[in-house]
């Protein structure tokens, strides 16, 4: 197994990960359980790792943390409108 | 700003962000708004990335994505334990 295999398997995974995350927070609205720090720091990071794609011009580093940064996003403003209601 | 720079702040901030996800779901227990495909995507995905780290030999890949891996098995695990008392 070549390394670029393993990355590319490893950036697949940590961003389709999202997926379920978002589909289940976005149906259920059940966000009792999701951390605001998590998430608050994460989207923040993500946006960073996009910036940090678009200095270096590679597109794998900047798709897959903007599929990332969207569902991450999605999951804190819902979080965001939980706590409001409370 | 360098994008190496960017780079490792992006780093940390992804993945300090699973310090306070771990925190509230040993604390409160609460893990039924946690998805278990995310966290089973993820935390092989940041398996993944350790592997692809120390085929790289490079530190910083190393030791972020074991850091990670120790929190989102944590999670993981909390989950997989809510899931087995239902």
């Amino acid at each position: 197994m070549s390394p670029d295999l393993i990355g590319y398997g490893a950036a697949m995974l940590t961003t389709a990960a999202f997926v379920p995350q978002a589909l289940k927070s976005w149906s259920s609205r059940d966000l009792s359980g999701i951390s605001l720090g998590m998430y608050s720091l994460f989207t923040l990071g993500v946006a960073l790792w996009l910036i940090y794609g678009i200095l270096l011009r590679s597109w794998p580093i900047i798709l897959a943390n903007l599929i990332t940064l969207a569902l991450a996003s999605l999951v804190l403003s819902l979080k965001i409108r939980h706590l409001r209601k409370q």
